[in-house]
């Protein structure tokens, strides 16, 4: 192993995401004292940077030990963690005290912890060294040529690392809110808007990553549906799916996940001397790696109403419960359905789309709303177009779309609703009925569209000046006397009625 | 206070479930010794329970202290307590400590408690006595003159227990499965089957009760959308929906709830001289204590698909956010709706009919797979069918409904899912086609019906021998490497493909 005291960060956890974050800080000209469990690993790391840098000198080195990896900085310390979350970032911290950390020392955990995790951590640690948080969003290619960064804590230590963070982080045009693509080892991108903003106070950045996460579920769900209704609701085959998805690429439905789901759709392999469809050999059945349900828990601990985003959590555990699906679709009956012509075809591929949008929005609002609540509870000051900002490059929920919601937020800081703002009321008035026609047919066809249906569901009730929990309130008051409201007095005064008595009268409480 | 030495029960709070508990097992022939931090709170209970006994034996001893309670029982004491969740019920187990309680004396704590609470307490305090719980459901009426109990801990415990257990609660007609009614002071029904049975270990009581309240929330949301539906989609007034419910109230959807709901929207009162439905009355802003919400978290953690259960929890959010309800309906389009002809709302009212009846049989199904999902997790040995016995009578989602559910679980002790039940499978799909116009209909009205379209979704993802995973699958492996299973090989095996490169190749893990 090399020595060399003077590296300008260290790095702990050199898989898929620290790797290839390695790299993108090598490209941008910082040096990089790299640690791993698996000494193979950091042999690969070294390997590839040099091969793809092409230059003589040494950007990564290796290092045998905790302790050599911060003899090998400067000071104060700066050292990056990209380890599974949990009791790994745990075990990695302790090292570092045993291999000398100082409390000056900056640790910045970029993987998937639990917000509330990092908030401890923060605390546990404070006598030791400083430990901020960033998460990470962007898969393995983003970690490569440019995630979106979400980093909360210090403030102190957000000044050292604000310039590392921008310059590796995605970039955006800010005319077009489009990313400025950087695809090759060694290109760097030094112009644009980075996408990368400080958060807020320690997890405040972790739980706006669990949010950014969340919507990525409902989003995907909702892409998903989409696909079913045109599967098995039109009998199209995936190249035919491809081409609507790729229309709609076109549209304001224009994002990474949309495009990824036309690539995975085109794709096509020769399996027994036939050439098939990807997409028709994978099994039905999706795995969680727990940001989605998370989210969902969240929203319900703060009472923000997040349907499309557990919908899509469901969906998920749905998918997994193969063998009782199975069985039921062998046991349970849908309609007949008659085949459309093609003009009906065509005006339910058109309100198809205009479910996924309205939806779409539904889920942003819910994920921004959550944001909102836990803002108020936490007593964060987040910045909601900023957060907006940094999602329209380096990470999987990237969208033109995302361009708008900055500037809602631009418009009004603190917007109570996307559902309020005048950009998305005109969007959602001018698409509601053939979202509604949407519903409505995929419904007769028999096809399941939880997230879509769910999404209506939440903006006729966002519409709805009175929804039926009047009625709900009389069911409480009558068998747990749980007391009631009054339309026509002021806020906050409790009634009560006597429903076990004959005269049932109301008391004021 | 009077001093008595032979008290078979110590009794700790005595708020509204605390003092009808009393009240109910002094009916039962039971003496009780009654402490409450609230002195008023005794003197009410003892003098109550001498007006209703009309005997001259005293049945209720007040206590001054802990240790006076202690005191007053036979040995090895038998203590209830009805204290508030959380903090409370560990504040009274210290007091019975410092009163001197011994290892075989027996607390039974009847709250809504956390069922992870239980199974730390019963742990905690195991040196100390033996730490029973007992969920009890049926509001203060259940709680007076029998409610659903809902056991569990010690098997030793229970022995002495059981006939108190059996004597208080609600009884059911074997033949007809329907409640047998109690509702007189001092009328005691020691015939029938007893709504109470031993459910598992420590913990496993308040699980199953708080999946009650899970199912609970669905149901009365159910019944609410139904209700705005017809309210706002037909514009009815709360005495013709009366009438409708009073109707359904009659066949499959007999229920307490439904019963309840009629006499709420029955009621009136004089207000500024005027007769005034009170339905109207009450403010549209739900309340929730916690149950439903807890069983949406669990749903969420165990991988158990409840979206029924979480739109109803997800409503009463929504209703709680009115201000920005109030801006947002100003603001967003619905759809013009022309009048219905009679003809069309009485195929409206039947349709809607069936909705409610199937969403119900999905919520139960979610129900009760979240409960087999629990017992998997927790080793527990549940028997499902004595779940759905004690549920027939004494509590909130009492129903004959609880009779086929019982009937489905002798049939098979292990049936996967309510949904492929013979019994359900042959009502589900009798009823789906008027299920799925409602839901068409609903939406082109612009009613939200959350979750009653969210029941659709799932019925239609049970019926749904593939779904729409395998894009997801696709998509996750393509931004994340997470790979995938394929149809075509053996379970467990695991792909990834290349998305990256030109070729993208298919590799075997």
């Amino acid at each position: 192993m090399v020595q060399n005291t003077e590296c300008d960060i260290g790095f702990v956890g050199l898989g898929v995401m620290g790797k290839n974050l390695v790299l993108n800080l090598a490209d941008n000209g910082y040096t990089v004292a790299a640690f791993d469990l698996d000494n193979e690993k950091i042999k690969t790391t070294i390997i590839q940077e040099k091969y793809e840098s092409k230059q003589d000198k040494v950007r990564v080195v290796g290092c045998a030990s905790y302790a050599e990896l911060l003899t090998s900085l400067k000071s104060p310390h700066l050292i990056v963690l990209s380890v599974p979350a949990g009791y790994p970032v745990d075990q990695v911290c302790e090292c570092l005290i045993n291999g000398g950390i100082e409390p000056c020392d900056i640790v910045i955990d970029t993987g998937n912890s639990l917000w509330t995790d990092t908030v401890e951590r923060e605390k546990k640690y404070k006598d030791n060294f400083i430990l901020f948080s960033s998460a990470v969003s962007g898969g393995e290619v983003g970690a490569r040529f440019g995630p979106s960064l979400m980093p909360s804590g210090s403030e102190y230590a957000w000044t050292r690392i604000k310039p590392i963070w921008e310059a590796i982080s995605a970039k955006v045009d800010p005319e077009t809110g489009k990313p400025i693509n950087r695809n090759h080892p060694g290109e760097i991108v030094n112009y644009g808007e980075p996408c990368t903003t400080y958060i807020g106070p320690a997890g405040a950045g972790h739980f706006v990553k669990m949010v950014h996460n969340g919507i990525e579920y409902a989003d995907m769900q909702i892409i998903c549906e989409a696909y079913q209704a045109l599967r098995d609701g039109l009998q199209l085959s995936a190249d035919e799916i491809a081409n609507i998805f790729e229309q709609w690429n076109k549209g304001p439905l224009e994002s990474y996940l949309m495009e990824i789901s036309v690539d995975v759709l085109r794709h096509k392999l020769t399996v027994n001397g036939k050439l098939t469809s990807v997409v028709d050999l994978i099994i039905d059945k999706a795995g969680q790696k727990g940001t989605g349900l998370w989210t969902a828990i969240s929203s319900l601990e703060l009472g923000t109403p997040a349907p499309t985003i557990a919908q899509a959590v469901y969906a998920r555990s749905m998918s997994a419960m193969k063998s009782v699906r199975v069985k039921a679709s062998s046991l349970l009956t849908g309609p007949d359905v008659n085949e459309l012509t093609e003009q009906e075809k065509a005006v339910f591929i058109e309100n198809l789309h205009d479910a996924v949008y309205c939806s779409k929005i539904c889920a942003y609002a819910q994920g921004f709303q959550l944001m909102k609540d836990a803002q108020k509870e936490q007593g964060w000051q987040l910045n909601f177009s900023s957060i907006a900002k940094i999602w329209r490059a380096g990470c999987i929920i990237r969208a033109v779309f995302l361009q708008s919601i900055t500037q809602a937020f631009e418009r009004e800081p603190t917007l109570e609703s996307l559902l309020v703002d005048p950009y998305f009321v005109e969007q959602l008035n001018k698409h509601q009925l053939n979202w509604r026609s949407a519903i409505a047919s995929i419904s007769l066809l028999g096809i399941p569209v939880g997230a879509l249906s769910s999404s209506l569901a939440y903006f006729d009730s966002m519409r709805s000046n009175v929804l039926p929990a009047n009625l709900l309130q009389g069911q409480r008051d009558y068998f747990g006397a749980h007391t009631f409201e009054r339309v026509d007095q002021v806020q906050g005064k409790k009634y009560h009625i006597e429903w076990a008595t004959a005269k049932k009268e109301m008391k004021e409480l």
